[in-house]
């Protein structure tokens, strides 16, 4: 089962690699796959999303070890969940918010003999997240790591709000490298036909892939994490249209 | 044999991930290795140089992914092609070029008993390629993939132009993290004795190593991948020169 | 044992991917961690230090590349060294001083058969020492790598300088992702009561952790590497302060 890492840690420093090698020190076996590490800091909503639109493509059992985590020190706690399949390990500040299923079942990281021998106040990530994740690999049960929980911190998925007529006022929830803008429309709740509005600028048709749009021209597609998407065949629709995340925009069902 | 990816998909997403998350569902044993994410968006070109300068680096039957599609879901050709004892997955849209010798064969990809469940119209990475990947590394043979092709997208390669008196106009193929600037002129094309100017600039004296130039002096060298480079020695000949990709200069034999 | 990679060669090039590809082509089991690639170009006390700061976390046998080289093609040394259960290989410009401890030994590595085939002037990264590590790794001996020598080019770490009544000049040593600023006074060293200026600025509390401090306000904390940083909860002090890597400040005893 593989070890899979999303964290705000950056790609400059040595936080990523203290905790492949707290991994490896307990579990030289584990395959550590590396999700991002440019989560805006702090930024738990980011980190959120970005587990939601990749997790089910890897295996079964496959333990995610979230680590964005302004809180550390506090009192917030660490957790260990398992839901639809998956292991999530990290704070309990709702980062596994979009993840989590009815399924799910939670502990709270308590043993400190799973624990590195000297815990920081800063850095849970390298002393109690990644060994957790460690041990896990390695066959120790999650029960074992603390007492169970059922009051997480969880995030609302941020739905679109109906106006009238079909009408929604709609978010940009992710733009990503290439300038598209990903938003909160899931393909399921696209109206067979519609318009969408960004900025006061009526975006072009609806395409079904990026190079049905002339270049240049800004489209819409349902992209690969299955929302509506904003974005200009080889170009950046984040540039064009000096887009931000969280920028509301409004889609108009047409009949 | 590993699998190496390299693609223009950045690193701040999930993009990558879930390519690495679909080739362990199918495979999970399989060594994953990262080229680089951050070719320049669509720069079938840039990604072609860049498995020029390594492919050769890896062991043999290294299966090497590589993704910069802006064609995806159009009927751009998805192919798995065997050269010089290595394996190649992507768009058939030249990105290979610069890779296949002689001995090439190639498939297309057709049969959708190997594609992910679901296919999206603009994520073959995660949905058609990483998939192929995964199988293929774990023993299918790739002609069950898909019928054989024999007209593949390819680039020339851009080589020098003559001029007279052997002089000849290269061109600057890739500029890295440096700022040292790769040239078209390969080892074996280099007179014994030459001068080179670039943007008006003459060029100092032809090194074997950076550190035989002064610090800070324009030097040209013979890099690490087989081609002439002007670089600076503890410096940045881009910056120096306001050097592009793309951009031509001058080579003159000297006697 | 795994081979751990630190250089300052970026990941936008195919330099990191020829290395890894030269340790797979001798070890195909070979577990290939990244430190960082994005050490500051040439800057071999950076490279020392991210070292310092992660090296303990790994599993012991751990080998580490260390590819920081401005010197490479000219008379500096190769050298593979074994210090407090760890390996180490790379140039011998000083990149290990804060890692060696008093049990190094050092062989200077000359033995060209484990090197690649053909060595260039310019990538000992991929021609000797990636090569080094898979041999290391499979199980060659270190002592058959070359002649020992005992004269490594060694740093001293850059100690607080006393001024009086228990008043400290002290310095920035690194700047992390998150704009912490780390710097050269390690925990042991610190005194019960004690106040920072930095540029003019006096720094707020001394507190545990980052959440202690009020959002935007700065403090100082014992950071995860063991020594005094100064941060903001929730912010950016290297941004507040407009701080650079290798300024001075003051800390001053209070009793």
């Amino acid at each position: 089962m593989p070890i899979a890492l999303l964290t705000d840690f950056g790609t400059r420093d040595h936080y990523v690699a203290a905790m492949k090698g707290a991994i490896l020190s307990i579990n030289p076996q584990a395959a550590i796959i590396d999700i991002t590490h440019e989560i805006e800091p702090q930024n738990i909503k980011s980190a959120a999303f970005t587990l939601l639109a990749c997790y089910r493509d890897f295996p079964a059992k496959t333990i995610f070890v979230v680590v964005v985590d302004p809180g550390v020190g506090s009192k917030r706690r660490g957790i260990a969940a398992s839901s639809g399949g998956y292991n999530f390990i990290g704070p309990d500040n709702g980062v596994f918010s979009f993840a989590l299923e009815d399924d799910t079942k939670i502990v709270e990281l308590k043993s400190s003999e799973y624990f590195a021998e000297r815990v920081s106040s800063t850095f849970h990530g390298r002393d109690i997240f990644a060994p957790a994740a460690g041990h896990l690999a390695k066959g120790v049960e999650r029960e074992i790591l603390g007492p169970p929980i059922n009051d997480p911190v969880l995030f609302e998925f941020p739905k679109p709000h109906p106006l009238h007529d079909g009408a929604v006022m709609a978010e940009i929830i992710h733009i990503d490298h290439f300038g598209n803008l990903i938003t909160n429309i899931a393909q399921q709740d696209l109206p067979e036909r519609f318009r969408v509005e960004i900025g006061g600028r009526p975006i072009g048709k609806h395409r079904k892939f990026f190079a049905e749009g002339e270049s240049g021209e800004l489209i819409s597609i349902v992209g690969s994490s299955g929302f509506l998407e904003i974005v200009v065949n080889q170009g950046s629709a984040e540039n064009l249209l000096n887009a931000k995340p969280g920028q509301n925009f409004c889609l108009t069902r047409e009949d």
